[in-house]
C-alpha cells in the first residue's frame, strides 16, 4: 500500500483550481463521481479506502430510491423513507468529498468540472448522472405532463391528483368533475404500470371514503403506450399477465397508441382518439441526462455517452460514464443496455474494479452484464417476476417483489419505515400519506427536482 | 331526536349563496368551522351525529400536530408523520363536509364566508384559526428570520440549516463559515427551549460526523429571551431546570435581552450586544391569526378575538371563535388564557355541548379551564413536568412528556411511525431525515404555508 501511494505522487494537482470547492489536495488521484444514484453510490463505496481521492457531486444531498417514486406519488410512503442522507452513507469514508452542487459542464482537455460552486480538476472523471424524462421535443407536453424521476416530482404529483379531487367537488359541470378525477398514465413501462396500479387502489380503498360527494366510479386511469404490449422489456407471459392483472383493476390499457398531443386537459393521439384528464403523467421515455462538455459525436439519439466496455467515454481520456446515462454498444444491445438500477451497480462495481487495476498496472476487465431478473408489481397482491430461467407471477411474485425492494433500500431506518407502512397500507387498506404540502401550482415555472 | 330535527327545519339558506363550495342544502342549522387545528377538530367531531350540518374549511388537507414541528425542523421526524389527512379523520361522518380553502373574510351582518374558492351562508360560523408568528411588526426580522408554524415553514428551517452547512464547506474565512454553522433562537418558551434542545443534539451527534472537515465546536446555538426567565409560563422551578439542561448542552442562554435588529446576518440587542448568525428562528411571540371581517374593537392588543364565557365573539350573533384566536378575559386571565391545545380542546368541547344545549333551548355551561399541567423537553432524556400538584424532571419526566405526545398524536400509523422513528434516534443516536427536498430560497417570496 505504501508503495502504491508514492506511486501516485506525480497527481498533483494546480492550486488554484481546488480552492471554489474547497477540496483539499492530495497526493493520489482525485476521481470526481458526478451524480449519487445507484451508480455513484456503488462506485464511490467500492473505493473506500483505496489510494484514491474521490469527490462526490450531487445536486441534492440524498440519494432517492427511484423504485419506489411511484409510492410517494401515490401517498403511500413517505418522501423521507426513500431518500436517504449521502453524507450519512459516506460517514467515516475519510478518501471521500461530498459537495452538493449541479455540474454545468466539464471541459475534457483541461480535466475541469465546472459546477454552480466553482471548479474543480480531476484525474478522473466519472458521469453517473444517470436519466432524465424524455418528452421528445414536445414542449406543450413538457409544460403540462408531470414527469416522476425525482422526490419533489414525485410529490408534485401526490399534490396534483389531490387537489383535482378537491377541486372536482366544487364544480356542479359534470364532464368536468371527471376531466379533473381522470388520470391518463403515458409509457406503460414499469413506472407507468405500478403507478397505473397504486392509482387504481387509491380509486378502490381511499377516494370514495375521502370523497363520498364525489361518484369516483366515474374516475377513468388510462394506460397508453405507443408499443403493442405492457411492460415490453419483459417477457411475453409478463406482458400478458400485467395486462390482464391491470384489466381486473379496471384501468383502461390503450396499445398501439401514440399521444400527439396534451394542452393540459385534452390527450390527442395519432391514431385519432381524444381522451380528458386533468393529470397526466408522462412515463414514455427516458433519455440520458449528460453533463455539458461531451463532444455531440459520442452522445446516442436518446443523449447517451457512448462508452467502450471499459466505460470509458470513446475519445475523452480519464473520462469514464456509468448507468442510465451511458450507452455500452455492442452486438447484444445495439442500443445500450436498459436503464436500470441492475445495470448501473454492476457498471460501478466493474469500474472501481478496473480504476483500482489500472493504478496496479494490470489489465481492465471488460464489463459483463449479469441478467438478475426484472419485476413489476400491479396494485395489491399481484406482481410479474421475470428470472433469467423462468417466469412467475400472482401473491408469491408480489412478496418477491417486496422483499427485494425492502433488502435493496438504503439504511435500516428507511427499510423498518417502508415496511411499517406497508404493513398498515396492506391491513388497513389504507394510504395516509395524502397531504398536500407544497401544492403544485399548474402554470407556475417548474419547482426545482 | 326527530322533533329536534323538525324543529330545525326554519333554517333554510338562500339557495344562491350554496353552490360555489357545492355544500348540499340541509335543513338543519349549517356551522361553519374556519381551521381543521386542536379546536376545529374538537368540534368537529364531538358534533358527530348530532342535527347539524358541519362544513369545516381549513388551507392544508390535512391537520398538523403542533408540538412536534420542531422535530421536523430538526430532521428527528418526517413531515407526514405529523399530519394526518382531514378527510380521514373525518370518514364516514355524514354530517361534515371539507373544503380545502383559505377564507379570506366573513360578513357578520349577512352571515357569510368568502374564501378562495367561493361564498358560504352559515348559521354560526365558529372561527378556529389559531395563531400566527408575531414579529411585533418588524418587517426586517420578518424577512430574515424563520418562523415555524407549519410544516411547510418547519421544512424551510431544516433545508436552511442544512443548506446553510454545506454552504460553510465552500469558504475559507472562518467568520463566514461560524456564521453559517452558527444558529440564533429568539423567545424560550415551550418551542424556542425545544428547538434549542434538538439542535444540539444536532450539533453533538450529527454534524461532525457528516461534516469531518467543519469544526462544528465552533458552532453557537444561542437562545434569546426577553424575559429574566426560560419557559416563563411555567414554575420556577422548571424554568431552573430547563436552564440547566439548557446550559449542560451547551446552548448560550441570554435573559434579559431583546431583540432589535437582524438582517439576515447581524442580531443586535436592545441592551447593546451583537450576534452573528445566518440562521435565526423566531419563536418570541405569538399572535392571533383572526379572519377579517371581524370588528377591531373585538381584538386584542396582539389579534385574539375577544370572546365571552362560552365562546361567543362579543356582539357578533351567531360567532364563535375557540382555542388561540380567541381571548376569553376573566380576573384569572386578564389577556386570555395560554395559546396551548389542551385549552383549544377544552373550549371546543365545550362549545360542542352548549351548541347542542341551545338547540335544545337548555342554558349554556360556562367554559371552565382544567389544568392538566405542561411540560417542555430539552433534548435527550430531559424534561420537565409542571403538575397542578407538583413538578418533576429528568429521565422519568421525559418518558412522560414522549408518551403523552404519542397518545395525543392523531392516528394509529403516525403513533407508530413516531415511535419507530424515535426509537431508532435514541438508540443510534440518529436524525435521518435531513434532506433538503425543496431548497430554501432566501430571497425569494416566502413560499406558501
Amino acid at each position: 500500500m505504501q508503495k502504491y501511494c508514492s506511486e501516485m505522487n506525480h497527481y498533483s494537482l494546480p492550486l488554484e483550481k481546488v480552492f471554489f470547492l474547497n477540496i483539499p489536495d492530495a497526493n493520489v488521484p482525485r476521481i470526481v463521481i458526478i451524480g449519487g444514484g445507484f451508480a455513484g453510490l456503488e462506485l464511490a463505496r467500492s473505493l473506500k479506502n483505496k489510494a484514491v481521492q474521490i469527490v462526490l457531486l450531487d445536486k441534492h444531498n440524498y440519494h432517492t430510491f427511484q423504485p419506489l417514486l411511484y409510492q410517494v406519488a401515490t401517498a403511500g410512503l413517505e418522501p423521507d423513507s426513500i431518500g436517504h442522507p449521502l453524507r450519512k452513507i459516506f460517514k467515516g469514508q475519510k478518501n471521500l468529498f461530498f459537495r452538493l452542487t449541479e455540474v454545468s459542464h466539464i471541459d475534457p482537455e483541461k480535466k475541469v468540472v465546472y459546477s454552480s460552486i466553482g471548479e474543480l480538476a480531476y484525474d478522473k472523471v466519472v458521469i453517473a448522472t444517470g436519466s432524465d424524462t424524455n418528452f421528445f421535443g414536445n414542449s406543450e407536453l413538457q409544460h403540462h405532463g408531470m414527469s416522476m424521476k425525482s422526490i419533489p416530482e414525485a410529490l408534485d404529483i401526490r399534490s396534483l391528483i389531490l387537489q383535482n379531487f378537491e377541486e372536482a367537488l366544487l364544480t356542479s359541470d359534470l364532464n368536468e368533475r371527471e376531466a379533473l378525477m381522470n388520470v391518463i398514465i403515458v409509457g406503460a413501462g414499469p413506472t407507468g404500470v405500478e403507478l397505473a396500479g397504486a392509482i387504481s387502489e387509491l380509486r378502490k380503498h381511499i377516494l370514495p371514503r375521502d370523497y363520498p360527494d364525489l361518484d369516483v366510479r366515474r374516475m377513468s386511469i388510462r394506460l397508453i403506450e405507443a408499443s403493442p404490449r405492457v411492460l415490453s422489456a419483459m417477457s411475453e407471459k409478463s406482458s400478458a399477465d400485467a395486462l390482464q392483472a391491470l384489466e381486473s383493476l379496471d384501468v383502461e390499457v390503450w396499445l398501439d397508441t401514440l399521444v400527439e398531443s396534451y394542452d393540459g386537459r385534452i390527450v390527442k393521439t395519432k391514431n385519432g382518439r381524444t381522451f380528458v384528464a386533468k393529470t397526466l403523467i408522462w412515463s414514455a421515455g427516458v433519455k440520458g441526462a449528460p453533463v455539458k462538455g461531451i463532444d455531440a459525436e459520442v452522445l446516442t439519439r436518446n443523449d447517451r455517452i457512448e462508452v467502450d466496455e471499459f466505460n470509458r467515454i470513446k475519445g475523452i481520456g480519464g473520462a469514464y460514464a456509468v448507468g442510465d446515462v451511458s450507452a455500452m454498444i455492442d452486438k447484444e444491445n445495439p442500443r445500450g443496455h436498459a436503464m436500470v438500477a441492475q445495470v448501473a451497480i454492476q457498471q460501478a462495481a466493474n469500474l472501481a474494479k478496473n480504476i483500482l487495476a489500472e493504478s496496479k498496472g494490470k489489465e481492465p476487465t471488460p464489463f459483463k452484464y449479469k441478467d438478475l431478473g426484472s419485476m413489476a408489481t400491479i396494485g395489491r397482491n399481484r406482481a410479474v417476476v421475470d428470472l433469467p430461467k423462468g417466469h412467475f407471477r400472482g401473491f408469491f411474485a408480489w412478496v418477491i417483489w417486496m422483499l427485494v425492494h425492502v433488502v435493496q433500500l438504503i439504511g435500516f431506518r428507511n427499510k423498518v419505515l417502508v415496511l411499517v407502512n406497508w404493513t398498515w397500507n396492506y391491513v388497513q387498506y389504507a394510504r395516509d400519506a395524502r397531504l398536500i404540502i407544497r401544492p403544485f401550482k399548474r402554470n407556475a415555472e417548474r419547482r426545482s427536482r
